[in-house]
């Protein structure tokens, strides 16, 4: 049995970023950004004023109140018609670009216009004031965005801000997802004696999609060595394969075998967490193949905790974590006795300005509709027996 | 100008759900449940093995250790050949119909099998003991999952436990998006003097389409009664209509005046917020049309706030909120005498165990590229003025 942070490493350590792809810009969300983006322009491209008002020279506002000249309008977008000279002021508007000669902006609010051609300015300003200067967003040369950032909306509107049309990605991964058990019968069958329905590889499906990547459904493999290694080999066919179901000690269980007998590599059976424990990890060539516990809570932690961390590295993600961790009072006492890194389902909530968190209830791993209930998982570390009410523990969103 | 939490409560209590749909239950994450669903079936459907082991009667096991007789099997997905007799029990896989005249299983563990047709159980265990009883997740005629649940992983394995082939969920929405201003140029399009990059449109779309709707990009109108009226009203074919620009107080910001000529009731025009002040929202027929700010940042601080809540109402969600909030420890001073509600792009990181948080810099609202380096939003409230290094501050993930 292998610890949690060493499953994981292990994991990444054998996983590695896809293909390339251009994509049209409006196409690139949740995409992972493969090139540098360096900036051809300066954003803004030119001075441009803050602030509706008047655009000055801030020599000629030595004493104020002073009365000026308007010479003109500079709407955003426009260009000035002539170059400030002493004396005179433009009417400016949020986002014009700044005309030749002038130094500030004056706020409407600082100014009073008796009429269209002359403005009486009540407040000194200094050079610059509600000027914002070109390049003051991003700077021409700037590398903007380094790859391996996963592409959000503000990404979006940098890219578009500078002009870029085409972006250079990763692509999205296939991920093969293999039911495997006489016990399993797919949603559009009846449900004979002794069957369940293929509720994992639905979920999966779903966890799949929700990481921007193509779901490939395999249906179900029955405990059959044909059956299991015909559809196991056309999984491979993806860029990543999951099964679940098959992995535990029972006779029936025959994935872990025939892996080994199309020759992939075995690299760890059974991670010391609960539930999942007996997740399988394995490599065909350069192909990842997760064997997820068959029970549907097992099933979808597991993939949480270490499908989509290989995922996201295979997405060209340079980080595959938050960068922090969430911590809530425990609201009643839990207690473990096993040694497991343990993931609870948990409701998470605001009680007077703190977060806190309990249990959805009972956590057999069978139980998936509890996960309907949970936003939370609640994570108890390996070391840990008694886990008082009152008690900070961390917590990971769902 | 009205305060931030009236101008959520005035734009929901504007707001209905749209139609509804049915969908296959592989297209349905991300859409929100439109009836309740009722559980046709027990999960699970009958009394099953918890572990692998031996099938036995507890009667049986009076004294232990005790030899009884092996008189069959039962796989995952099997049917036992028989009932148990007294001195009879079968061996038993995980998940396995517990066979007629059990009432327990014993775990492979407390067991040693001298050959196929003995087994000696070394110890005693009460009645139910590993054996996981039909219904004990779901009960048959329970209500599973309520109308205006957005629909997640979990729940799609729920469904599809439940054989729910298809589901009624209220429809994708369509967003129009319409850029205004003479100074924006599509990314398409070489940059002229005094002009800016259309930023704000692909943001929003991709904001549009992080939420699972449809956005309906409908360019750029420059600030020309007859262009934008024609395009606002285009836009109000689809569900709900945001533009971005033509807002603020200049003399070129027409959308508020051709709204209102249309027939659009105006709402509001300026929340006590910072950044996004100049938000408008009005009302045409049903539809719901926001006016954010040109500015990108403000544009999609406003969205997030204020167009997303209604999204998310429209789209059949019951609450709009997560029912939790972040709190972290602020890293440095931060000061504001403006009595607004203010959003500060900020950095959230873990540091000994506790969450931490700066600003990203300067926050004039015309740079996007810091919402690049953000993963947070520092809230403000209104009434603060000076907010401390060590203080306890609200945030919100990106």
């Amino acid at each position: 049995m292998i610890g949690f942070q060493d499953a994981r490493t292990m994991i990444l350590d054998a996983v590695q970023p896809v293909g390339r792809i251009t994509v049209a810009l409006e196409r690139s969300l949740n995409h992972v950004l493969a090139e540098s983006i360096i900036a051809a322009e300066n954003i803004p491209p030119f001075d441009n004023s803050a602030m509706d008002g008047y655009a000055v020279r801030t020599e000629d506002l030595q004493r104020t109140p002073c009365m000026l000249r308007i010479v003109g309008e500079v709407a955003a977008g426009g260009v000035a018609p002539k170059a400030l000279q002493p004396g005179e002021v433009m009417s400016i508007m949020t986002g014009a670009k700044i005309p030749p000669g002038c130094d500030a902006v004056v706020q409407q609010e600082w100014s009073e216009s008796p009429d269209k051609t002359q403005v009486n300015i009540t407040r000194r300003v200094e050079r610059g004031h509600n000027i914002r200067p070109a390049g003051a967003d991003i700077h021409r040369g700037a590398t903007v965005l380094e790859p391996g950032v996963r592409i959000r909306p503000q990404e979006i509107g940098v890219l578009a801000s500078l002009g870029t049309q085409f972006v250079e990605v990763y692509r999205r991964l296939s991920v093969a997802i293999l039911a495997t058990g006489n016990e399993i019968v797919g949603i559009d069958k009846p449900l004979a004696d002794a069957k369940i329905r293929n509720s994992n590889a639905y979920t999966l499906a779903a966890l799949v999609e929700e990481l921007g990547c193509d779901p490939l459904a395999l249906g179900v493999a029955r405990d059959d060595r044909d059956e299991l290694k015909r559809k196991i080999t056309e999984g491979l066919k993806a860029d990543l394969l999951v099964t679940t179901g098959g992995i535990s000690v029972g006779k029936y269980d025959l994935v872990m075998e025939i892996l080994r007998e199309i020759g992939a590599e075995v690299k760890f059976w059974k991670v010391n967490i609960k539930p999942g424990m007996p997740l399988l990890f394995a490599v065909h060539g350069v192909k990842p193949v997760f064997g997820l516990p068959g029970n549907p809570v097992s099933s979808m932690v597991t993939f949480l905790h270490f499908v989509k961390p290989a995922v996201r590295r295979m997405s060209g993600e340079k980080t595959v974590d938050t960068g922090y961790s969430l911590h809530a009072k425990l609201e009643h006492e839990i207690k473990k006795i096993d040694g497991k890194r343990h993931f609870i389902r948990g409701i998470l909530e605001s009680r007077n300005g703190a977060l806190s968190v309990r249990s959805t209830g009972p956590q057999v791993s069978n139980i998936l509709s509890s996960l309907t209930k949970a936003n939370c998982l609640i994570i108890l570390p390996e070391e840990g027996v008694q886990f008082r009410a009152g008690e900070d523990v961390e917590v990971e969103l769902l």
